[in-house]
């Protein structure tokens, strides 16, 4: 266990995920700078750009040597493997070879060697097998999405605009290359636009490159510059070919991510109609139109903030911390249980369920027998007398009351309406829970009573 | 409270809101005005445009004045908040600073200072700073949906042709802006196809701007207008980029807005194509299959009409005026209800639901028990008797017509079939209801038992 | 009721329905020939158009007097009118001037006045009100929509092939009636590449006119072709924009169409894969993962062929129909009901239900108490003997058999398993429902007990 | 029988389908072949084409003698008819004249009677008729799509570019074809760019052929190549019809496979979100906050693990043995099955039910009384003891230990409460399943009230 704290670290640590996202983002640098090195390879001005790459290497080399210090999941078994020999044997026989051979410094070897500081076509083609890390901004990505603090709608997109320009960005690098490595400089896609383009300033002849490759990736396609040889259209050919995949799958991600969005005002907006065709068809008056549609919405937004379901798929414990941070303060205020023990408060509030009950519906009805007791956390209720016919506002109730309580307790029927003034947040709790708990311990039960009997 | 009706206005106001229709209405102005304005910045014939630019700003100041009066809902409690120095507060260290720079009257103040009457790039880059204030139109658009009056999908398409529309109107300014500002005239998209461009009619080269700004973001790309120089190239990559987002978001939308409206069609589809599959397989004859098809039609229509659901959701107080203005006048004109009292019928029509019935349906099988009484309210059914394995029709019923009522009030078994002859609607009360009722009223139950006995 | 037999047509009526499709073709043909006369109006050499155009003119005429004899359904009532003053006022009062100016024959007018043959453009404008018929189309479609002789996919295919095709040529001929008018002729779209293209054979300008539309509509945009003055150019951007909003259209009607299609295959797709996984985690044998997946697939294929539920929707009296003819040429081959009544068959079959069960299923299981009756359709079936622990096949079943009559009708476990061999075509009844029938009719009942004594 | 085994062939039979999907990778072939060859017919030096294209002939006459010999299911009694005599009559009265037409020899046949090698062109549309064999290869992706060893959005992308792919080479071979065959060579599509194009070599021109197809299929429309001629200009506004039909039937087809794919990542994504919401809209403290979320994450791999509904839906004797295989190894492993019967094992066995459960979460609650005896398949459990109004772990329990049982036999509430330390599979049985399991086996019964007595 020693050697593990000391030496292996855990997949899930805190600090190697930090890692792991900083590697995301090299990568994303490297996915740049890699074409972009390659095509204008044979520019002097690069400096800035080879230092920047060498402190990359650097990490990606720390990355190898942390590699062997990571424990990691077996596949068939789903254990954490932490056997430092076993890790070591593992990426030994995976994706060591590849890595090294990606990160080598052939510059430095190869100066060392030949006394010269250009970096030959084979040895960039070699650092090329980096590009199998991408999967880490894919991982970075993923996380991302799952991270409830950004909204997946736009990290879900930042995911599609980074694919999009890693591939144009890509695509106008290797046109370049093609052009400048073609050996009549006229016959290729920039010549016949700019003669002697080999002369012109790094940033035109990229902006260049990119702007061919954005205009065929989206399809505009002015056609002032395009391809002029064989080569270049074979490389147009499958480069189209990419595209019509990439755009039809942006199209496809774009539209799952409007419909989820979509969803709910859909859903609303249906309702409503719903209503109104019934409204119309029926020729309701105005008054009771404007009833109703008010209704509809207050319900709607009501329903959004309803999440019993949510509390009741939790485990036990779970559920009563929660319980006890949401409803503990108001049930301490009741008169019912003023002075009861925490315990027993404890044990009513993990059978509470809260309800969000827009204006002017009737909680319950005069004369009804009813099993449940209510306590109102937030709103406002009006109790009703509607003895002769008329209805009459004899209370009203705010937080920290409870009704229903003399129905529950006496077992007689309730002798008002109690109606929601506001959008109103109630818990609910049955009555045979109440007196369930009210057993169980004496001294508490007498003292419900006892406040009971005062009022 | 006198000085929240008399200063302080509640923002869902009906004068406020219509105020803040017309800001949005101002707004999709100046989202126009504004990028052509910077464009033809140096043209001389814009006194028409400058003349309605000043009265926008006069009502710019009028809101930001009014903004000051305005209560506002604090997001953390969901409080409507109506102290008018804490309004003033909230508002100055918010947006106030943005609203006055963006609406400060620069030309006249820099006519005051230097006695010269163009306005400056800077000046006009600061009252770039009220495209903040778009999210008024995008207000106004919400609103708009939610209005069921106005049909979902074109509110809808109406808002997606705004975006369209303002992104390619901006871009066509801007990219006339830049070849305009550019020092070698020839050497611009505009210059290369027509030289001396800015000699030109408005007209001519608005329409040209605008041309190349939508030929690009439908990716029609025709090539006659196109880039020229890297700084124009630049500014298509990142608009051809938005465009390609902009394409796929709109793709998006509309397929979420077609799927709403082609699913009851496809349900509908998908029921037939069933059915007709069903006859196909078991070669049923051709007037079974004429019969099948013609009441899975009828079937679906009865349902999109049917909407008990609708009212059962509704709260107690909204039900009962619906089931009044609906029910009562059929059930004033059942014989077995002639006479009783207003309170009774209430009673009754408060537990009455509607039936639609496709023709053919039998509603009550002869010398089947019932538990429920059917009230006709539209439509016409036939009264059957079967006795002699024959079915011989031996009376119809129409509007304001009862049935059941021998079965329900005398437990005995139900005399005759009763099937609908057209689509009809139908009421219907639990018998248990209806005895319930007639307890607690003894009045009324002598008089529904004696127009009961009279028949 | 006489009138309404000789001169009212009802608008459900057959005939007039095949009229009403007529119509809609002839409404086709118009929306084609329309664009192109008016295009190339000045062309000698169309007489055949000309002529066919006199034809449409008079069936359009034809339907001008028609609908004053076509009943129609009140809105508002949803009750059809047949008064043949009020068809007549209606018909006035809405779109009689509309189809009068439309169809007026202006060219025969113009020649008995003036002596020339050569209609003017704004005479052509007003037959241009006509396409207020285009509704027609769309109801053709509609209809059509619902035949389910036709694939859904395809008729909503032709219905959007038609609106592109529509849009194309309408645009077309636009645009060259644009280039024809303009006055100098070197500067329209179609006289920069072919100068005197008035001369041109008028095959090879149509071509040019479509191939230009159809060119901007899939937004290829080559540019060989391409708006030159700046009335070309707003007739553009308004086609462009119209694009837009057209092949985003498509794009969502296309997506609904193939998610629909793909529904079921996903479905069975997304089972078969969750079978895979299970197999796979839990290492299951290979014969037992066949066993598990070729069970997975015919259950998905009997599952397609159960339609119980359609019947069950039936109302009664189709019910009984559809019974009869499936079910009662089987029930009429058991043993056990040889020689008994119609009356008790149809009684009987009105009961039953299918099913469709895969083979390698137990029906019943030896020593289970059961409740149902089973009547082999189609398939077969074998008698198992478990009881020494050995499984023993002692019979077998095919069509017309019964089993689970001695459970039933003794009231004692069953003697053997059931377990279905092929895939099987099984009615059901509920012993409960049998017994009752039986009691309902003594001589029958007598019958039946003979018959099962018998065995 | 015997000749059925001996010279028909089943159409399941697993070397007939191998067959058939070698004939559906041959109709890829062709599919390419057909229109490189017809297009470019005069080229002298395709005789690899040629040789290729013998051998594939050949094939193809083998795949005709063939089906003279595979048994086929009659659509209208959906059975198997493997009569020779009818086979041959079925594929003779509807095939086989195609398949032979579109195969015969015409070149050699030429040869023989004209001496000369050229095929003529009317042959080469005779061989077309082949391509109504495409739905050979249809069938192929068709079978790689239910197939689960690949995954379903490969095979269908894969699908998807085949389409893609031949429409594009078809289109480009057409269109050299027509410019190959225009009497003006430079007024070609191909002719204005390349003058002399014929004499150029074969790649050079087939790529400019694809580069043309692909362009104008992706929209991208350079415009370096287009048509020129009236004939080119019909080819074009064909292909971009159809192309827009395709791109679109793309989308739709990619929406579908991202919607899919994406659906549980949503569903897991609104779920967090709902808990995030309400945690932050009750203030939760941060690590009440990151239970909750933890709980959630793990519930949802638990949830996807969890597949009893696939075991309960499977037939009685797959259901068996996959319990056996399971859960035997475990259940012999219970202190209280130590030396009873297999055969009561396999009684228990079937009645099992595995359960999931996230760490953290009560099994049994102490004092409550029980219906289930559990058993540990993989994970952890704590025994817990609440007595004292404080929890202490008393215990742990792991794979083959047993709980609940002393509440179910001797019918008195859990000593202990049970929480899952883990992820946990736990077996769960009836007590009432258990108990009549040992009623019915005397001698099982003793041992397992000995094995429970040892305790």
């Amino acid at each position: 266990d020693n050697e593990w704290m000391g030496r292996i670290i855990s997949p899930v640590d805190y600090k190697y995920r930090r890692w792991e996202e900083f590697m995301g983002f090299l990568m994303i640098y490297y996915a740049w700078a890699y074409p972009f090195e390659i095509a204008f390879l044979k520019a002097p001005s690069l400096s800035g750009l080879q230092i920047a790459g060498t402190i990359v290497d650097l990490f990606f080399v720390m990355d190898i040597v942390c590699t062997f210090f990571v424990a990691y999941n077996d596949k068939t078994t789903g254990l954490l493997v932490n056997d430092s020999r076993k890790i070591a044997l593992r990426y030994l026989s995976t994706w060591f070879v590849l890595d090294l051979v990606s990160t080598l410094p052939y510059e430095a070897l190869g100066y060392l060697i030949t006394g010269k500081t250009k970096m030959a076509l084979p040895y960039y083609l070699l650092r090329a097998l980096r590009f199998w890390h991408l999967g880490k901004v894919k991982q970075l990505f993923k996380r991302l999405e799952k991270d409830t603090r950004f909204s997946y709608f736009f990290v879900r997109c930042a995911g599609l605009l980074f694919v999009t320009l890693l591939s144009v960005h890509s695509a106008g690098c290797l046109y370049y290359l093609l052009a400048d490595g073609y050996p009549h400089q006229g016959k290729t896609w920039i010549g016949s636009a700019i003669s002697n383009f080999r002369e012109e300033n790094l940033w035109s002849r990229y902006i260049s490159a990119i702007y061919w490759s954005i205009t065929t990736m989206t399809t505009v396609g002015y056609g002032d510059l395009h391809a002029v040889n064989t080569r270049e259209r074979v490389f147009g050919i499958f480069y189209m070919l990419y595209n019509l995949f990439l755009s039809v799958y942006l199209i496809g991600n774009m539209t799952v991510l409007v419909v989820e969005g979509a969803r709910r005002t859909m859903e609303f907006r249906s309702n409503i109609q719903a209503a109104s065709d019934f409204i119309a068809r029926n020729h309701l008056a105005p008054d009771l139109k404007e009833k109703i549609l008010t209704y509809m919405c207050l319900r709607f937004k009501a329903e959004a903030l309803t999440q019993n379901q949510l509390i009741e798929q939790m485990p036990k414990s779970i559920r009563e911390s929660i319980c006890q941070t949401l409803y503990l303060p108001t049930v301490e205020k009741v008169y019912l249980f003023k002075g009861v023990s925490k315990k027993m408060l404890l044990l009513l509030v993990a059978d509470m369920k809260t309800l969000y009950i827009p204006p002017g519906e009737d909680v319950i009805l005069q004369n009804e027998p009813t099993q449940y007791v209510y306590i109102v956390v937030s709103g406002e209720l009006m109790i009703i007398n509607c003895d002769n016919d008329e209805e009459n506002i004899v209370g009203k109730l705010t937080n920290g009351d409870i009704f229903g309580e003399v129905g529950g307790l006496c077992c007689k029927p309730q002798g008002f309406t109690f109606r929601t003034k506001t959008l109103s947040q109630i818990l609910k709790l049955k009555t045979s829970d109440l007196t369930k708990a009210m057993e169980t311990r004496p001294e508490d039960n007498t003292l419900i009573l006892q406040n009971f009997g005062h009022v």
